[in-house]
């Protein structure tokens, strides 16, 4: 009987769960919601999804343990702490909290848990899996609804002396700029996130004249496809956005490279899905912001493996 | 006979070499002016130091290597690469050029050399010996003539996928800031080394129209000690200058924790003999610069190795 890994993406709206190979194949898979308030409903929820996958998978083989990528977890203690966008993971006064998710979740399935960050997880899905696979030294920024950042060297995750490594969405990119979520200003998730794109987009709407498709919209319910589709059809407002919110990550991604020296990035998420609009700006940016040594050698690598699949594979690859 | 490494710590003014026992001592040490155009007569200088050193520590014991802490120093290839500070290393057009140090110092005198960045071997020399023992995440800021760094990640030191990971000293904190050596723009090496808080004070006196012991001094050779000197004896302008520095440098040190979450950081070089007069507004602005979950909770150490020793010590251990 093969031995089988089960990988947990948790998400703001939704948790995905996967049974996965050795050899990285996804047996089979199930969403739940995210959207509960209370955090031993949610458990239960969760342990019921793998029981019931363990259940669809038995004649394949036995599940011997279980991997989660989840925001602001936290490998080392296994808690989730202060994730503003998990609705279970909030304290009795309804503020973000700390909750022992691994310790609970192994309690209710009798597996043993493990669990990382999410864009640690996409970090390990790609090394293991997909276009970092031979690459020990990179850098994988998840942009989505936020910006989060695992970094890989040597080989290895970087997980800091607390396991809280890799926070690159929050590094400052604008002094005194956009107020983050996370209480900081000018992080560079106020800016290139799909968040942060629709926000510039409110901003040029309001200081900058001219037509745009996007002027059809509410502002307030402007999303980052939204943009992509105006830009898609030539709207030059919009393609203004893209091309700002590239400098503005292209020339962040030149610090980090400062930092650990990566063979490549490895950009990830749903803003990827607009990269004809912003990668030659954010390459440019990036190389007007290094010294010779790194100039034109940083490769730029746009994840190759299905968005929820890579934080499946990476959590599930924690289990081995 | 018990066996010795030489450690060698290259600076743009002079070289220090000393033979180093296992257990960190300093047996003997020899300093040679680094102040020499030819690469091939600096190289016989260093070998003959070496061989005169060996010769006057033979009753002790023999030596088995070389490791060599120096400016912009690739320990993959062995090389120095575009070092503005290193006469020695420039071409035949003056600029700063590519040299072999480690495979032609090995063949002048038999030994086995190991090379890395200067500030790589101050902080294996902190953690091997110094105020790091036993902390095994951390980063070493050095604040001298320009800004290093060495970032230590679950033990080892990250030299990235070419050897030049932690170029601190480069990563932008002013946007379109002061023109930096290296070719950038408002890099932090331009604000908080020595050379950047001598700007800070031209700066100060020409757009600031108060009294201060500074203005007794021709601008243009204003050094950091100056500086120091003027602030110890009270002076407002002075003290304003290293809270600037101070505060520049805190920001930046916040945007590091959120890359390697390390346990602390350590400060080494000679600006911080002035630490009396930026440290408090360092730490208040790293402070103001991180999320909840480290906020208070870095430590921010000095070195406890005298300046030269760190660096030979750091680097004779890379020969064990």
């Amino acid at each position: 009987m093969q031995k089988l890994a089960i990988g947990i993406d948790i998400g703001g709206q939704s948790s995905k769960c996967g049974v996965v190979t050795q050899d990285g194949t996804i047996l089979c898979q199930s969403v739940v919601t995210s959207l509960i308030d209370n955090f031993d409903e949610y458990l239960a929820l969760l342990a019921d999804t793998v029981k019931d996958l363990t259940r669809k998978t038995a004649a394949q083989g036995i599940p011997v343990g279980i991997g989660i990528g989840a925001p602001n977890a936290n490998r080392i203690d296994g808690t989730i702490r202060y994730a503003p966008n998990l609705r279970w993971a909030r304290d009795a006064e309804g503020k973000p909290g700390v909750v022992y998710l691994a310790a609970r979740l192994e309690e209710a399935t009798g597996l043993h848990v493990r669990i990382t960050n999410d864009a640690n997880a996409a970090a390990r899905g790609e090394h293991t899996y997909g276009v970092a696979r031979g690459i020990d030294d990179f850098i994988m920024i998840t942009l989505g609804t936020g910006v989060g950042s695992g970094i890989i060297s040597h080989g290895r995750l970087v997980y800091g002396h607390d396991g809280f490594a890799g926070e690159l969405g929050h590094v400052c990119v604008v002094q005194d700029g956009r107020q983050c979520n996370c209480g900081l200003k000018g992080c560079l998730e106020t800016y290139a996130s799909a968040m942060g794109v629709a926000r510039t987009a409110r901003e040029f709407l309001q200081k900058d004249s001219r037509e745009s498709l996007l002027r059809r919209i509410d502002p307030e319910s402007i999303s980052s496809k939204d943009i992509y589709d105006a830009a898609a059809q030539g709207d030059e407002l919009a393609k203004e956005i893209f091309v700002f919110t590239g400098r503005i990550l292209g020339r962040a991604l030149g610090d980090f490279v400062k930092f650990s020296s990566p063979q490549a990035i490895v950009l990830f998420g749903g803003l990827t899905k607009s990269r004809e609009f912003f990668h030659d700006e954010m390459v440019r940016a990036m190389n007007d912001n290094l010294m010779q040594i790194w100039k034109d050698k940083i490769q730029i690598l746009y994840s190759s493996l299905k968005e929820s699949d890579a934080a499946i594979l990476g959590a599930s690859s924690m289990v081995w």
